[in-house]
């Protein structure tokens, strides 16, 4: 279905499209190498003129939204994933669209998640042509399976903002779902029925879309405050009984990891923190909603407590654990990107130290700097990493697509990026001689610490002359490597690839790191 | 010194400039009945590479930063003035552009001050060609003596930003004084020995323009929270000693009128709102900083406390009037757009009812709806009204320019549009024939009070018959007009005004309202 694609190598030695869904692309050339030479995009000149004087902006339903949006085939239709796999709206949109008969339509979520698989048989039909943004599980399988009719497009949440902004992806409409609204489309996430912290992932959209159509079941009189979403960039307002199923929103217990080789992964970070002397006061961190990371926090409050130190901020993800470092006066701030458990909610809610970020703040690299590379240590996971410090998110070593980059990629500009990863999973080893999909280039991954020792980037001499003489198990990643492939049998089998491209993997400025390959 | 400028009629019966320093102007039309048909302006792709990875943008001082920015003969440089007649921080760049030999520049202000009059040996010298942007005072005087070499252009704050979201004015650099910033850029206005409250009037400079240099008496750790001004817009961070006058940068007491004739109008204005039913439950009103407007909040609040009633929202400008009501729960929110006094800004700092917004969610017309149409009521002053209730603001009588827009133009979308003012000044009607510069047209202008009663423009029957059998002295504005005349031995005297072009007043929606003549 996708015609023969004309393939290019690029600066990390990885081939991908010269083309994707009839856009030329410009290869990887490196971390920074990469020069914009353009204006920003810009969403259209509107009128007040055109709007209602009273601000009341609700219609009476997302079908005659969309149609006065003017939606039609081969559109860009946008969708956020703050409600994460309790999400109603977006595939209520796009059934919408079918219903209207509206076809090839480009759906572009800031991720996709396994509740809203519906979205394959709305491609069988012909509604969506295909998907760029995050594919978590089923989507994403599909897509390495060879069957949507476009390629992937994978970007990381500072990628997306960047390719918004940089007029790479245009959306005609988007369809922000919102916790709390006013009839103007002043839109939040922290108050209502189906409250879920954030809505950054809508801003660019909200800020650069043509049209934005603000759904809501939580409607409150004018001014709704805070907003994260303002109404002077809204079109529409839809009234819906429920924009998702809270209890799949936010998960309202969040665990940590009960593996021992998982909690000794957690304390080996939290201790190399504290022996890098990263860990100390003033310092900031970012983890993830993991198993592995909320055990790291735990692991790492313990270690500030006795040692006195305080954190100037830490990144969410938010969960009860950083609100509780931010309850206790061992951060200053929580600059959060997206809440994960009730608790951070709340806090997000009430707390004025507890500040919601966005992806343009937090992660576009095409800004005049960005949060990212302020943080001192960041803890990540990742599928599989490589002797190279390669680091993979995407796709599992049988190279079927069933994850997203998040904020991943983003995140590596932290001056000490750390991979927590356990060394093998289901007899299958994490550490590989190469990367199955390029998703980090491993002079950005500094350590890689599993439950068999901490391997640090030789290029990081800093690092190993901070740690020598302390009791961490600092081994050469090679040694790991061999150990686990040991207890393994061996290296993982190589996944049967065809040479035709399913998918990309964009790099944080645009250009093309990797290719996700059809798996057959 | 300006050539010969071709003139042409306008919806207003006006006599406007085909072309203003050298661009091609768009004379008004109506209200609400040009249609723009472009796309916004961005400011240009950066990237992160560009800037450094710890986020520290600081910069020795103005001149290197200024030097950085590529400063060159006849570009643009903006300022704001949330920092009023205190303000430092503006005349500084200027003054450093002079030291550097820099020509012709158009300074951008989002408004001057008597303070800055020493922009005027700038303008003599070549540095400044010209202000667009209000002109309280010295700076106004000098332009209707046609003395400055391009023409001025009077906005209002949502025409102001209009203009840059529009590309009708391209900001090559931004100089944003900022009484708290982090060497990030992150800055605010709640905070700092200079607090002045908002920073709202900076932040369309700080997306559109090229480049942005915040200037600081007050750099705090990363990151500065809250933040109006986002670093990722943000290319240096100059610190200095100081970035104003605080005494001068707000009051930190605003006085209502002890004149018994102006404190008649202010209750008659409160007992308007009051006959007229507009003062409800969940009613909405703005009202300015005047001594008027000040003793008219008075009025209302005990109105209010009679009357049981409780406002939504109340618009800033605030003072400790607006403060007292949100204390007293007589309102749940103050939207704010500038503050006024010092317990307004320590109300800004510390309640999260009193919120700050932006000329872009405020009063941007070009925008998808914004919050001054959805106001019941606002109560403003005038230099001039005439008897088809067209007002002025910017002139006086003599064709002297002496005053800013403000928000005032855009604030006539209210609801209700009250203007309060003395029927004359020093023996000078206010209400005259034919206002000497149309700065907002009557057809947005309701009622007139005077301290000899109440106009209230003959389109509005539904205002007429809402007070019909109350004991507010309703009278025709003619008659008012007539008795006042009688007062002050006539009509003004006409001024004597040349036939050239000085400045252009601008609608909100960009086309020309009118012309301020040179006055001979």
């Amino acid at each position: 279905m996708i015609p023969k694609v004309e393939l290019a190598l690029n600066a990390a030695g990885r081939m991908v499209p010269a083309m994707v869904n009839g856009r030329p692309q410009i290869p990887y050339i490196g971390v920074g190498k990469y020069q914009p030479r353009a204006r920003k995009a810009a969403s259209p000149v509107r009128t007040a003129a055109s709007y209602p004087e009273n601000g009341d902006k609700r219609i009476a339903d997302l079908e005659t939204a969309l149609r006065k949006c003017g939606l039609r085939d081969g559109m860009v239709i946008s969708s956020h994933h703050h409600l994460r796999d309790g999400d109603s709206v977006a595939l209520m949109a796009l059934q919408t669209a079918a219903r209207m008969g509206v076809k090839d339509l480009m759906w572009f979520p800031s991720a996709s998640f396994p509740s809203q698989k519906d979205a394959i048989s709305l491609m069988e039909s012909g509604t969506i042509h295909h998907i760029e943004g995050s594919m978590n599980g089923p989507l994403g399988d599909y897509c390495t399976q060879g069957k949507m009719r476009g390629m992937g497009v994978l970007r990381s949440h500072g990628g997306r903002w960047q390719a918004i902004q940089d007029g790479e992806v245009h959306i005609d409409v988007a369809v922000v779902a919102a916790p709390t609204a006013d009839s103007f489309g002043n839109a939040d996430g922290t108050h209502g029925k189906s409250a879920c912290g954030l809505l950054g992932f809508a801003l660019a959209d909200s800020i650069y879309a043509d049209q934005v159509i603000v759904v809501t079941d939580n409607l409150v009189p004018f001014p709704c405050i805070p907003s994260q979403i303002q109404g002077n960039n809204v079109d529409f307002v839809v009234q819906v009984d429920s924009i998702g199923d809270p209890t799949r929103i936010v998960s309202g217990t969040t665990q940590i990891t009960r593996s021992p080789d998982r909690l000794r992964i957690a304390e080996f970070v939290a201790r190399f923190l504290r022996e890098a002397g990263i860990m100390r006061n003033g310092f900031s961190f970012q983890a993830g909603s993991g198993g592995i990371a909320l055990a790291f926090v735990e692991y790492l409050k313990n270690m500030m407590l006795e040692g006195g130190v305080k954190a100037r901020f830490v990144r969410g993800g938010s969960t009860k654990y950083l609100v509780e470092l931010l309850e206790k006066g061992l951060t200053d701030y929580i600059l959060d990107g997206q809440t994960f458990d009730l608790d951070a909610v709340r806090s997000l809610a009430k707390d004025p130290r507890h500040v919601a970020t966005s992806p343009f703040t937090s992660y576009n690299y095409h800004g005049k700097g960005n949060f990212a590379s302020m943080v001192d240590a960041v803890v990540l996971g990742a599928t599989e990493v490589d002797v190279k410090f390669n680091g993979n998110v995407v796709t599992h070593s049988d190279g079927r697509l069933l994850h997203g980059i998040g904020g991943w990629q983003n995140c590596l500009a932290a001056g000490c990026t750390i991979l927590a990863v356990p060394s093998f999973r289901d007899r299958i080893p994490a550490i590989v001689d190469e990367v199955t999909t390029l998703t980090g280039p491993g002079e950005l991954i500094d350590v890689v610490v599993t439950e068999r020792g901490i391997a640090i980037n030789p290029s990081r001499q800093d690092l190993l002359d901070a740690v020598k003489g302390s009791r961490l198990p600092i081994r050469p990643i090679q040694d790991i490597k061999a150990e686990v492939e040991r207890i393994c049998g061996g290296k993982p089998a190589k996944p049967t690839l065809s040479e035709r491209p399913v998918a990309v993997v964009k790099w944080v400025d645009g250009t093309v790191l990797d290719t996700v390959w059809q798996v057959s």
